[in-house]
Protein backbone atom coordinates (compact mmCIF):
# COMPACT_ATOMS: atom_id res chain seq x y z
CA UNK A 1 0.00 0.00 0.00
CA UNK A 2 0.96 3.41 -0.99
CA UNK A 3 0.81 6.51 0.71
CA UNK A 4 0.00 9.25 -2.02
CA UNK A 5 0.10 13.10 -1.30
CA UNK A 6 0.14 15.08 -4.55
CA UNK A 7 -2.43 15.28 -7.19
CA UNK A 8 -0.33 14.50 -9.85
CA UNK A 9 1.04 11.49 -8.18
CA UNK A 10 -2.61 10.14 -7.56
CA UNK A 11 -3.06 10.80 -10.90
CA UNK A 12 -0.52 9.20 -12.24
CA UNK A 13 -1.33 5.84 -10.50
CA UNK A 14 -4.85 5.85 -11.43
CA UNK A 15 -4.32 6.62 -15.07
CA UNK A 16 -1.41 3.13 -15.00
CA UNK A 17 -4.54 1.57 -13.45
CA UNK A 18 -6.62 2.20 -16.27
CA UNK A 19 -4.26 1.28 -18.78
CA UNK A 20 -4.45 -2.32 -17.08
CA UNK A 21 -7.87 -2.49 -17.29
CA UNK A 22 -8.37 -1.87 -13.46
CA UNK A 23 -11.62 -1.00 -12.25
CA UNK A 24 -11.57 1.66 -9.18
CA UNK A 25 -13.06 2.60 -6.02
CA UNK A 26 -12.47 5.29 -3.83
CA UNK A 27 -13.38 5.78 0.07
CA UNK A 28 -13.43 9.64 1.29
CA UNK A 29 -12.72 10.33 4.94
CA UNK A 30 -11.46 12.59 6.76
CA UNK A 31 -9.27 9.98 8.65
CA UNK A 32 -9.23 8.63 12.55
CA UNK A 33 -10.59 5.84 10.89
CA UNK A 34 -12.83 3.39 12.36
CA UNK A 35 -14.80 -0.08 12.21
CA UNK A 36 -17.46 1.62 10.09
CA UNK A 37 -14.55 3.47 7.83
CA UNK A 38 -13.47 -0.35 7.39
CA UNK A 39 -16.78 -1.39 6.75
CA UNK A 40 -16.55 0.71 3.97
CA UNK A 41 -13.07 -0.37 2.54
CA UNK A 42 -13.57 -3.82 2.29
CA UNK A 43 -16.77 -3.31 0.53
CA UNK A 44 -14.91 -1.41 -1.86
CA UNK A 45 -12.22 -4.53 -2.27
CA UNK A 46 -14.59 -6.51 -2.82
CA UNK A 47 -16.31 -4.80 -5.56
CA UNK A 48 -13.28 -2.92 -7.44
CA UNK A 49 -9.95 -4.02 -8.53
CA UNK A 50 -7.89 -0.92 -6.72
CA UNK A 51 -9.36 1.14 -4.09
CA UNK A 52 -7.95 4.61 -3.38
CA UNK A 53 -8.77 5.81 0.58
CA UNK A 54 -8.65 9.47 0.65
CA UNK A 55 -7.92 10.73 4.54
CA UNK A 56 -8.13 14.56 4.62
CA UNK A 57 -9.53 16.70 7.23
CA UNK A 58 -11.50 18.81 4.56
CA UNK A 59 -11.58 22.29 5.93
CA UNK A 60 -14.32 23.59 3.65
CA UNK A 61 -16.78 21.35 5.36
CA UNK A 62 -15.99 23.42 8.83
CA UNK A 63 -17.84 26.18 9.91
CA UNK A 64 -15.79 29.51 11.62
CA UNK A 65 -16.71 27.97 15.27
CA UNK A 66 -16.43 24.25 14.32
CA UNK A 67 -14.29 21.69 15.78
CA UNK A 68 -11.35 21.96 12.63
CA UNK A 69 -7.99 22.45 14.53
CA UNK A 70 -9.10 19.62 17.32
CA UNK A 71 -10.56 16.88 14.94
CA UNK A 72 -8.63 14.01 15.72
CA UNK A 73 -5.95 12.70 13.44
CA UNK A 74 -3.93 9.17 13.73
CA UNK A 75 -2.25 8.62 10.18
CA UNK A 76 -0.65 5.69 11.41
CA UNK A 77 -3.51 4.32 13.17
CA UNK A 78 -4.97 4.97 9.91
CA UNK A 79 -2.41 3.69 7.36
CA UNK A 80 -2.73 0.50 9.24
CA UNK A 81 -6.26 -0.16 8.83
CA UNK A 82 -6.25 0.20 5.73
CA UNK A 83 -3.45 -1.78 4.62
CA UNK A 84 -5.57 -4.60 6.57
CA UNK A 85 -8.50 -4.20 4.64
CA UNK A 86 -7.03 -4.12 1.17
CA UNK A 87 -6.26 -0.67 0.09
CA UNK A 88 -3.76 0.13 -2.69
CA UNK A 89 -3.48 3.73 -2.14
CA UNK A 90 -4.07 6.41 0.83
CA UNK A 91 -4.93 9.74 -0.49
CA UNK A 92 -3.57 11.93 2.68
CA UNK A 93 -2.78 15.45 0.85
CA UNK A 94 -2.17 18.89 2.56
CA UNK A 95 -4.89 21.68 3.32
CA UNK A 96 -2.30 23.58 0.44
CA UNK A 97 -2.17 20.81 -2.22
CA UNK A 98 -6.13 20.69 -2.03
CA UNK A 99 -7.16 24.45 -2.05
CA UNK A 100 -4.97 26.94 -4.06
CA UNK A 101 -4.46 30.57 -2.28
CA UNK A 102 -6.90 31.97 -4.42
CA UNK A 103 -9.79 29.26 -4.85
CA UNK A 104 -12.70 30.97 -5.34
CA UNK A 105 -15.40 27.46 -7.18
CA UNK A 106 -17.93 25.70 -5.13
CA UNK A 107 -20.36 23.38 -5.35
CA UNK A 108 -23.98 23.87 -3.51
CA UNK A 109 -27.61 22.99 -3.67
CA UNK A 110 -31.09 24.90 -3.49
CA UNK A 111 -32.37 21.80 -1.67
CA UNK A 112 -31.84 19.34 0.16
CA UNK A 113 -28.80 21.18 2.55
CA UNK A 114 -31.51 23.50 4.43
CA UNK A 115 -33.07 21.50 6.67
CA UNK A 116 -30.97 19.13 8.85
CA UNK A 117 -27.55 19.33 9.61
CA UNK A 118 -27.82 21.97 7.48
CA UNK A 119 -29.83 24.21 9.58
CA UNK A 120 -26.90 24.06 12.15
CA UNK A 121 -24.45 24.05 9.78
CA UNK A 122 -25.28 26.37 6.63
CA UNK A 123 -22.21 25.82 4.54
CA UNK A 124 -21.28 22.59 5.63
CA UNK A 125 -22.73 20.52 2.58
CA UNK A 126 -21.18 22.84 -0.07
CA UNK A 127 -17.86 22.22 1.51
CA UNK A 128 -18.70 18.18 1.49
CA UNK A 129 -20.30 18.93 -2.21
CA UNK A 130 -16.90 20.72 -3.20
CA UNK A 131 -14.68 18.24 -1.82
CA UNK A 132 -15.89 14.86 -3.22
CA UNK A 133 -16.14 16.44 -6.48
CA UNK A 134 -12.43 17.22 -6.61
CA UNK A 135 -11.71 13.67 -5.23
CA UNK A 136 -14.19 12.86 -8.06
CA UNK A 137 -12.28 14.48 -10.53
CA UNK A 138 -8.88 13.81 -9.44
CA UNK A 139 -9.45 9.40 -9.11
CA UNK A 140 -12.16 9.43 -11.45
CA UNK A 141 -13.65 6.29 -9.53
CA UNK A 142 -16.34 3.45 -11.09
CA UNK A 143 -17.80 3.47 -7.22
CA UNK A 144 -17.55 5.40 -4.13
CA UNK A 145 -18.09 4.35 -1.07
CA UNK A 146 -20.26 6.62 1.60
CA UNK A 147 -21.62 5.71 5.02
CA UNK A 148 -24.96 6.14 6.47
CA UNK A 149 -24.33 7.69 9.57
CA UNK A 150 -24.31 11.27 7.70
CA UNK A 151 -27.57 10.11 5.77
CA UNK A 152 -27.71 13.58 4.50
CA UNK A 153 -24.27 13.84 3.42
CA UNK A 154 -25.61 10.37 1.46
CA UNK A 155 -28.22 11.97 -0.28
CA UNK A 156 -26.86 15.03 -0.85
CA UNK A 157 -24.14 13.30 -2.59
CA UNK A 158 -26.42 11.29 -4.55
CA UNK A 159 -28.41 13.91 -5.83
CA UNK A 160 -25.28 15.55 -6.95
CA UNK A 161 -23.89 12.94 -8.79
CA UNK A 162 -27.61 12.89 -10.84
CA UNK A 163 -27.57 16.06 -11.14
CA UNK A 164 -23.86 17.18 -12.35
CA UNK A 165 -23.98 13.95 -14.59
CA UNK A 166 -21.02 12.14 -12.42
CA UNK A 167 -20.30 8.58 -14.04
CA UNK A 168 -19.69 7.21 -10.83
CA UNK A 169 -21.72 4.77 -8.74
CA UNK A 170 -22.62 5.93 -5.13
CA UNK A 171 -22.25 3.05 -2.47
CA UNK A 172 -24.27 3.86 0.60
CA UNK A 173 -23.04 1.42 3.76
CA UNK A 174 -24.73 0.21 6.65
CA UNK A 175 -23.98 2.16 10.12
CA UNK A 176 -21.61 0.29 12.12
CA UNK A 177 -22.37 0.73 16.03
CA UNK A 178 -20.44 -0.15 19.16
CA UNK A 179 -21.59 -3.04 21.32
CA UNK A 180 -23.92 -0.76 23.36
CA UNK A 181 -25.35 0.48 20.01
CA UNK A 182 -23.45 4.11 20.18
CA UNK A 183 -23.08 4.45 15.79
CA UNK A 184 -19.18 4.82 15.49
CA UNK A 185 -17.78 7.98 14.81
CA UNK A 186 -14.62 10.11 14.83
CA UNK A 187 -16.01 12.53 17.06
CA UNK A 188 -16.86 9.59 20.01
CA UNK A 189 -12.99 10.10 20.50
CA UNK A 190 -14.27 13.41 22.03
CA UNK A 191 -16.64 12.48 24.89
CA UNK A 192 -15.41 11.75 28.55
CA UNK A 193 -16.59 8.65 30.47
CA UNK A 194 -19.97 10.50 31.50
CA UNK A 195 -20.24 11.61 28.11
CA UNK A 196 -19.65 8.55 26.67
CA UNK A 197 -22.28 6.82 28.30
CA UNK A 198 -24.79 9.84 28.10
CA UNK A 199 -24.03 9.33 24.49
CA UNK A 200 -26.06 6.07 24.13
CA UNK A 201 -29.22 8.12 24.26
CA UNK A 202 -29.55 9.16 20.68
CA UNK A 203 -29.49 5.39 19.59
CA UNK A 204 -31.92 4.50 22.21
CA UNK A 205 -34.52 7.39 21.76
CA UNK A 206 -34.27 6.43 17.77
CA UNK A 207 -34.67 2.71 18.23
CA UNK A 208 -38.26 3.62 20.32
CA UNK A 209 -39.38 5.46 17.30
CA UNK A 210 -38.48 3.00 14.83
CA UNK A 211 -40.13 0.21 16.96
CA UNK A 212 -43.25 2.79 16.82
CA UNK A 213 -43.08 2.68 13.12
CA UNK A 214 -42.94 -1.19 13.16
CA UNK A 215 -45.79 -1.25 15.26
CA UNK A 216 -47.67 0.41 12.77
CA UNK A 217 -47.86 4.43 13.28
CA UNK A 218 -47.90 6.27 10.40
CA UNK A 219 -48.31 10.18 12.45
CA UNK A 220 -44.52 11.72 11.83
CA UNK A 221 -45.32 13.58 14.64
CA UNK A 222 -46.32 11.44 17.34
CA UNK A 223 -43.01 9.15 16.98
CA UNK A 224 -41.28 12.58 16.81
CA UNK A 225 -42.49 13.54 20.31
CA UNK A 226 -41.57 10.06 21.66
CA UNK A 227 -38.01 10.36 20.06
CA UNK A 228 -37.79 13.82 21.65
CA UNK A 229 -38.96 13.20 24.68
CA UNK A 230 -37.08 10.12 25.73
CA UNK A 231 -33.96 12.22 24.70
CA UNK A 232 -34.50 14.99 26.66
CA UNK A 233 -34.18 12.34 29.93
CA UNK A 234 -30.92 12.79 29.09
CA UNK A 235 -29.24 15.90 31.52
CA UNK A 236 -25.96 15.90 29.07
CA UNK A 237 -27.95 16.39 26.03
CA UNK A 238 -28.72 19.26 24.36
CA UNK A 239 -30.79 18.50 21.32
CA UNK A 240 -29.91 20.35 17.76
CA UNK A 241 -32.59 18.37 15.84
CA UNK A 242 -35.11 15.60 15.72
CA UNK A 243 -36.86 15.08 12.51
CA UNK A 244 -38.61 12.39 9.91
CA UNK A 245 -38.04 13.63 6.38
CA UNK A 246 -38.72 11.86 3.22
CA UNK A 247 -35.86 9.93 2.53
CA UNK A 248 -35.14 11.35 -0.71
CA UNK A 249 -35.77 15.05 -0.77
CA UNK A 250 -35.23 15.23 2.90
CA UNK A 251 -38.47 17.44 3.14
CA UNK A 252 -40.08 16.89 6.57
CA UNK A 253 -43.18 14.57 6.32
CA UNK A 254 -46.38 14.67 8.68
CA UNK A 255 -47.74 10.94 7.64
CA UNK A 256 -45.52 7.67 6.83
CA UNK A 257 -46.02 6.57 3.55
CA UNK A 258 -43.00 5.01 1.32
CA UNK A 259 -39.33 5.56 2.28
CA UNK A 260 -38.60 8.19 5.47
CA UNK A 261 -35.14 8.83 7.25
CA UNK A 262 -35.40 9.66 10.74
CA UNK A 263 -32.90 11.47 11.61
CA UNK A 264 -31.13 13.82 14.89
CA UNK A 265 -28.14 15.43 15.78
CA UNK A 266 -27.53 15.84 19.64
CA UNK A 267 -24.46 17.79 21.98
CA UNK A 268 -23.21 15.84 24.14
CA UNK A 269 -21.13 18.18 26.25
CA UNK A 270 -19.53 20.19 23.40
CA UNK A 271 -19.45 17.18 21.17
CA UNK A 272 -22.10 16.94 18.32
CA UNK A 273 -22.97 13.45 17.51
CA UNK A 274 -25.30 12.17 14.80
CA UNK A 275 -27.83 9.51 14.23
CA UNK A 276 -30.76 7.88 12.16
CA UNK A 277 -32.22 5.24 10.81
CA UNK A 278 -34.54 4.62 7.62
CA UNK A 279 -38.15 2.83 7.63
CA UNK A 280 -40.08 2.06 4.33
CA UNK A 281 -43.88 1.66 5.55
CA UNK A 282 -44.38 0.37 1.85
CA UNK A 283 -41.36 -2.19 2.30
CA UNK B 1 -21.61 13.04 -38.42
CA UNK B 2 -24.25 11.99 -35.64
CA UNK B 3 -26.83 14.49 -34.34
CA UNK B 4 -27.13 12.80 -30.69
CA UNK B 5 -30.15 14.74 -28.21
CA UNK B 6 -29.75 12.05 -25.18
CA UNK B 7 -26.83 11.45 -22.34
CA UNK B 8 -26.79 7.87 -23.04
CA UNK B 9 -26.35 7.79 -26.52
CA UNK B 10 -23.41 9.92 -26.33
CA UNK B 11 -21.66 8.66 -23.59
CA UNK B 12 -21.64 5.51 -25.22
CA UNK B 13 -20.66 6.76 -28.17
CA UNK B 14 -17.53 8.31 -26.37
CA UNK B 15 -16.80 5.04 -24.43
CA UNK B 16 -16.81 3.34 -27.95
CA UNK B 17 -14.23 6.29 -29.05
CA UNK B 18 -12.01 5.78 -25.59
CA UNK B 19 -12.06 1.88 -26.16
CA UNK B 20 -10.54 3.04 -29.73
CA UNK B 21 -7.98 4.76 -27.94
CA UNK B 22 -9.27 8.04 -29.41
CA UNK B 23 -8.81 11.75 -28.26
CA UNK B 24 -11.86 13.78 -27.77
CA UNK B 25 -12.56 17.41 -28.44
CA UNK B 26 -15.66 19.81 -27.30
CA UNK B 27 -17.20 22.38 -28.29
CA UNK B 28 -19.70 24.00 -26.01
CA UNK B 29 -22.08 26.55 -27.68
CA UNK B 30 -25.66 27.39 -28.01
CA UNK B 31 -26.03 26.81 -31.47
CA UNK B 32 -27.36 29.59 -34.06
CA UNK B 33 -23.33 28.98 -35.51
CA UNK B 34 -21.15 31.89 -37.08
CA UNK B 35 -17.37 32.13 -38.51
CA UNK B 36 -16.40 32.15 -34.52
CA UNK B 37 -17.71 28.93 -33.69
CA UNK B 38 -16.55 27.27 -36.70
CA UNK B 39 -12.97 28.48 -35.74
CA UNK B 40 -13.51 26.84 -32.59
CA UNK B 41 -14.49 23.36 -34.24
CA UNK B 42 -11.72 23.51 -36.96
CA UNK B 43 -8.94 24.49 -34.24
CA UNK B 44 -10.72 21.09 -32.45
CA UNK B 45 -10.55 19.00 -35.34
CA UNK B 46 -7.19 19.85 -36.05
CA UNK B 47 -6.12 18.77 -32.40
CA UNK B 48 -8.29 15.69 -31.31
CA UNK B 49 -9.14 12.77 -33.33
CA UNK B 50 -12.56 13.04 -32.53
CA UNK B 51 -15.10 16.01 -31.93
CA UNK B 52 -18.24 16.74 -30.39
CA UNK B 53 -19.78 19.88 -30.76
CA UNK B 54 -22.75 20.73 -27.71
CA UNK B 55 -25.77 22.79 -29.18
CA UNK B 56 -27.77 23.55 -26.36
CA UNK B 57 -29.73 27.20 -25.54
CA UNK B 58 -28.71 26.73 -21.68
CA UNK B 59 -31.71 28.06 -19.58
CA UNK B 60 -29.87 28.49 -16.53
CA UNK B 61 -27.83 31.28 -18.02
CA UNK B 62 -30.24 33.32 -18.79
CA UNK B 63 -31.44 36.06 -16.27
CA UNK B 64 -35.41 36.37 -15.81
CA UNK B 65 -35.48 39.17 -18.20
CA UNK B 66 -32.93 37.94 -20.78
CA UNK B 67 -33.84 36.98 -24.16
CA UNK B 68 -34.09 33.05 -23.69
CA UNK B 69 -37.03 32.86 -25.44
CA UNK B 70 -36.23 34.96 -28.30
CA UNK B 71 -32.54 33.62 -28.73
CA UNK B 72 -32.10 32.26 -32.21
CA UNK B 73 -32.00 28.99 -33.24
CA UNK B 74 -31.27 27.43 -36.78
CA UNK B 75 -30.49 23.20 -36.23
CA UNK B 76 -30.11 22.53 -39.75
CA UNK B 77 -27.81 25.46 -40.56
CA UNK B 78 -25.91 24.55 -37.32
CA UNK B 79 -25.87 20.87 -38.65
CA UNK B 80 -24.17 21.58 -42.01
CA UNK B 81 -21.89 24.31 -40.57
CA UNK B 82 -20.45 21.58 -38.06
CA UNK B 83 -20.30 18.87 -40.59
CA UNK B 84 -18.31 20.88 -43.07
CA UNK B 85 -15.68 21.60 -40.01
CA UNK B 86 -15.59 18.32 -39.12
CA UNK B 87 -17.14 17.84 -36.03
CA UNK B 88 -18.04 13.84 -35.24
CA UNK B 89 -21.24 14.58 -33.58
CA UNK B 90 -23.46 17.16 -32.64
CA UNK B 91 -24.61 16.82 -29.05
CA UNK B 92 -28.42 18.40 -28.97
CA UNK B 93 -30.34 18.12 -25.99
CA UNK B 94 -33.64 19.18 -24.94
CA UNK B 95 -34.26 20.82 -21.06
CA UNK B 96 -35.50 18.25 -19.75
CA UNK B 97 -32.74 15.73 -20.90
CA UNK B 98 -30.21 18.16 -18.93
CA UNK B 99 -32.21 19.57 -16.29
CA UNK B 100 -34.60 17.26 -14.19
CA UNK B 101 -37.14 18.65 -13.05
CA UNK B 102 -36.03 18.57 -9.22
CA UNK B 103 -32.72 19.60 -10.30
CA UNK B 104 -31.12 21.85 -7.35
CA UNK B 105 -26.93 21.54 -7.84
CA UNK B 106 -24.88 24.13 -9.27
CA UNK B 107 -21.59 25.10 -9.74
CA UNK B 108 -20.50 29.03 -8.61
CA UNK B 109 -17.39 31.01 -7.74
CA UNK B 110 -17.32 33.84 -5.42
CA UNK B 111 -14.54 35.94 -7.26
CA UNK B 112 -14.30 36.28 -11.16
CA UNK B 113 -17.93 36.21 -11.58
CA UNK B 114 -18.96 39.60 -9.50
CA UNK B 115 -17.61 42.26 -12.01
CA UNK B 116 -18.04 43.16 -15.87
CA UNK B 117 -20.88 41.21 -17.49
CA UNK B 118 -21.29 39.66 -13.61
CA UNK B 119 -22.46 43.00 -12.40
CA UNK B 120 -25.29 42.66 -15.24
CA UNK B 121 -26.05 39.35 -15.20
CA UNK B 122 -25.58 37.53 -11.29
CA UNK B 123 -26.98 34.69 -11.98
CA UNK B 124 -24.87 33.82 -15.70
CA UNK B 125 -22.15 32.37 -14.61
CA UNK B 126 -23.15 30.30 -12.28
CA UNK B 127 -25.58 28.92 -15.18
CA UNK B 128 -22.42 28.81 -17.59
CA UNK B 129 -19.86 26.75 -15.01
CA UNK B 130 -23.03 24.40 -13.96
CA UNK B 131 -23.87 23.30 -17.85
CA UNK B 132 -20.22 23.17 -18.82
CA UNK B 133 -19.37 21.19 -15.80
CA UNK B 134 -22.59 18.55 -16.48
CA UNK B 135 -20.49 18.06 -20.61
CA UNK B 136 -17.39 17.50 -18.86
CA UNK B 137 -18.69 14.85 -17.30
CA UNK B 138 -21.04 13.79 -20.17
CA UNK B 139 -18.43 14.01 -22.87
CA UNK B 140 -15.17 13.74 -20.62
CA UNK B 141 -13.15 15.58 -23.28
CA UNK B 142 -9.32 15.58 -23.36
CA UNK B 143 -9.47 19.01 -24.45
CA UNK B 144 -12.62 21.91 -24.30
CA UNK B 145 -12.62 25.32 -26.81
CA UNK B 146 -13.79 28.52 -26.04
CA UNK B 147 -13.91 31.69 -27.59
CA UNK B 148 -12.20 34.82 -26.62
CA UNK B 149 -14.82 36.64 -27.10
CA UNK B 150 -15.98 35.71 -24.16
CA UNK B 151 -13.47 36.56 -21.92
CA UNK B 152 -14.93 36.40 -18.65
CA UNK B 153 -16.29 33.43 -19.48
CA UNK B 154 -13.22 31.74 -20.31
CA UNK B 155 -11.42 33.31 -17.32
CA UNK B 156 -14.09 31.45 -15.24
CA UNK B 157 -13.57 28.12 -16.68
CA UNK B 158 -10.22 27.83 -16.26
CA UNK B 159 -10.08 29.05 -13.31
CA UNK B 160 -13.06 26.48 -12.43
CA UNK B 161 -10.88 23.53 -14.10
CA UNK B 162 -7.67 24.44 -11.99
CA UNK B 163 -10.14 24.58 -8.29
CA UNK B 164 -12.09 21.68 -9.38
CA UNK B 165 -9.29 19.23 -11.07
CA UNK B 166 -10.92 18.97 -14.07
CA UNK B 167 -8.62 16.74 -16.20
CA UNK B 168 -9.49 19.09 -19.31
CA UNK B 169 -6.95 21.34 -20.73
CA UNK B 170 -9.00 24.68 -21.97
CA UNK B 171 -8.14 26.01 -25.36
CA UNK B 172 -9.13 29.84 -26.02
CA UNK B 173 -9.62 30.89 -29.93
CA UNK B 174 -9.30 34.17 -31.06
CA UNK B 175 -12.06 36.63 -31.86
CA UNK B 176 -13.57 36.12 -35.02
CA UNK B 177 -14.94 39.60 -36.63
CA UNK B 178 -17.30 40.64 -39.60
CA UNK B 179 -15.20 42.27 -42.16
CA UNK B 180 -16.11 45.56 -40.47
CA UNK B 181 -14.88 44.74 -37.39
CA UNK B 182 -17.49 43.43 -35.63
CA UNK B 183 -17.07 40.55 -32.78
CA UNK B 184 -18.82 38.05 -34.36
CA UNK B 185 -22.12 36.56 -32.14
CA UNK B 186 -25.27 34.85 -32.70
CA UNK B 187 -26.75 38.22 -31.18
CA UNK B 188 -25.36 40.06 -34.20
CA UNK B 189 -28.97 38.54 -35.84
CA UNK B 190 -30.98 41.08 -33.39
CA UNK B 191 -29.63 43.85 -35.02
CA UNK B 192 -31.41 46.45 -37.42
CA UNK B 193 -29.43 47.97 -40.01
CA UNK B 194 -29.23 51.11 -38.10
CA UNK B 195 -27.66 49.56 -35.70
CA UNK B 196 -25.97 46.66 -36.85
CA UNK B 197 -23.85 49.71 -38.32
CA UNK B 198 -23.91 51.58 -34.59
CA UNK B 199 -22.79 48.49 -33.09
CA UNK B 200 -19.27 49.14 -34.94
CA UNK B 201 -18.77 51.50 -31.65
CA UNK B 202 -17.80 49.54 -29.30
CA UNK B 203 -14.55 47.24 -31.35
CA UNK B 204 -13.79 51.17 -32.84
CA UNK B 205 -13.30 52.35 -29.30
CA UNK B 206 -11.61 50.14 -27.94
CA UNK B 207 -8.85 50.17 -30.86
CA UNK B 208 -9.11 53.83 -29.72
CA UNK B 209 -7.70 52.35 -26.54
CA UNK B 210 -5.54 49.19 -27.95
CA UNK B 211 -3.45 51.87 -29.45
CA UNK B 212 -3.01 54.20 -26.27
CA UNK B 213 -1.65 51.38 -25.02
CA UNK B 214 0.88 50.49 -28.01
CA UNK B 215 1.83 54.00 -27.75
CA UNK B 216 2.79 53.77 -24.32
CA UNK B 217 -0.04 54.99 -21.95
CA UNK B 218 0.06 52.71 -18.21
CA UNK B 219 -2.43 54.83 -16.89
CA UNK B 220 -5.67 52.82 -17.04
CA UNK B 221 -8.01 55.35 -16.17
CA UNK B 222 -7.07 57.54 -19.22
CA UNK B 223 -7.58 54.68 -21.69
CA UNK B 224 -11.04 54.01 -19.84
CA UNK B 225 -11.89 57.30 -20.86
CA UNK B 226 -11.09 57.38 -24.13
CA UNK B 227 -12.86 54.36 -24.76
CA UNK B 228 -16.20 55.33 -22.79
CA UNK B 229 -15.69 59.06 -24.29
CA UNK B 230 -15.67 57.62 -28.22
CA UNK B 231 -18.33 54.66 -27.09
CA UNK B 232 -20.61 57.83 -25.55
CA UNK B 233 -20.74 59.53 -29.72
CA UNK B 234 -22.78 56.92 -30.84
CA UNK B 235 -26.85 57.75 -29.79
CA UNK B 236 -27.69 54.18 -30.00
CA UNK B 237 -25.20 52.68 -27.41
CA UNK B 238 -25.98 52.58 -23.85
CA UNK B 239 -22.88 51.69 -22.31
CA UNK B 240 -23.06 48.70 -19.53
CA UNK B 241 -19.63 48.88 -18.71
CA UNK B 242 -16.13 49.58 -20.02
CA UNK B 243 -13.19 48.05 -17.74
CA UNK B 244 -9.05 47.95 -18.04
CA UNK B 245 -9.11 44.60 -15.54
CA UNK B 246 -6.19 41.90 -14.52
CA UNK B 247 -6.35 39.08 -17.29
CA UNK B 248 -6.28 36.48 -14.76
CA UNK B 249 -8.23 37.34 -11.65
CA UNK B 250 -10.45 39.81 -13.46
CA UNK B 251 -10.02 42.62 -10.73
CA UNK B 252 -9.58 46.21 -11.88
CA UNK B 253 -6.27 47.97 -12.36
CA UNK B 254 -4.98 51.61 -12.12
CA UNK B 255 -1.79 51.24 -13.58
CA UNK B 256 -1.15 48.64 -16.61
CA UNK B 257 1.81 46.33 -15.36
CA UNK B 258 1.81 43.00 -17.43
CA UNK B 259 -1.28 41.27 -18.63
CA UNK B 260 -4.65 42.73 -19.25
CA UNK B 261 -8.19 42.59 -20.28
CA UNK B 262 -9.81 45.24 -21.69
CA UNK B 263 -13.66 44.77 -21.87
CA UNK B 264 -17.18 46.22 -22.77
CA UNK B 265 -20.68 45.38 -23.00
CA UNK B 266 -23.11 47.67 -24.66
CA UNK B 267 -26.55 48.05 -25.05
CA UNK B 268 -27.24 48.76 -28.99
CA UNK B 269 -31.48 49.02 -29.22
CA UNK B 270 -32.22 45.95 -26.87
CA UNK B 271 -29.12 43.81 -28.15
CA UNK B 272 -26.35 43.82 -25.29
CA UNK B 273 -23.35 43.14 -27.09
CA UNK B 274 -19.89 42.27 -25.85
CA UNK B 275 -16.09 42.72 -27.29
CA UNK B 276 -12.84 42.82 -25.48
CA UNK B 277 -8.73 42.96 -25.93
CA UNK B 278 -6.27 41.73 -24.18
CA UNK B 279 -2.60 43.58 -23.60
CA UNK B 280 0.40 42.63 -22.24
CA UNK B 281 2.84 45.55 -21.40
CA UNK B 282 5.30 43.30 -20.98
CA UNK B 283 5.21 40.94 -24.23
Amino acid sequence: MQIVTTIEELRSIVKWWRGEGHSVGLVPTMGYLHEGHKSLIVKAVSENDRVVVSDFVNPTQFGANEDLSTYPRDMERDAALCEAAGADVIFHPSPEEMYLEDNCTFVDMNRLTKGLCGKTRPTHFSGVCTVVFKLFNIVTPDRAYFGQKDAQQLAVIRRMVRDMNFNVRIVGCPIVREADGLAMSSRNAYLNEKERKAALILHKSLVLGEEMLRAGERDAGKVRDVILKNMRTEPLARIDYVELVDAKNLEPVKKIEGPILAATAVYIGKTRLIDNFHYDSEA
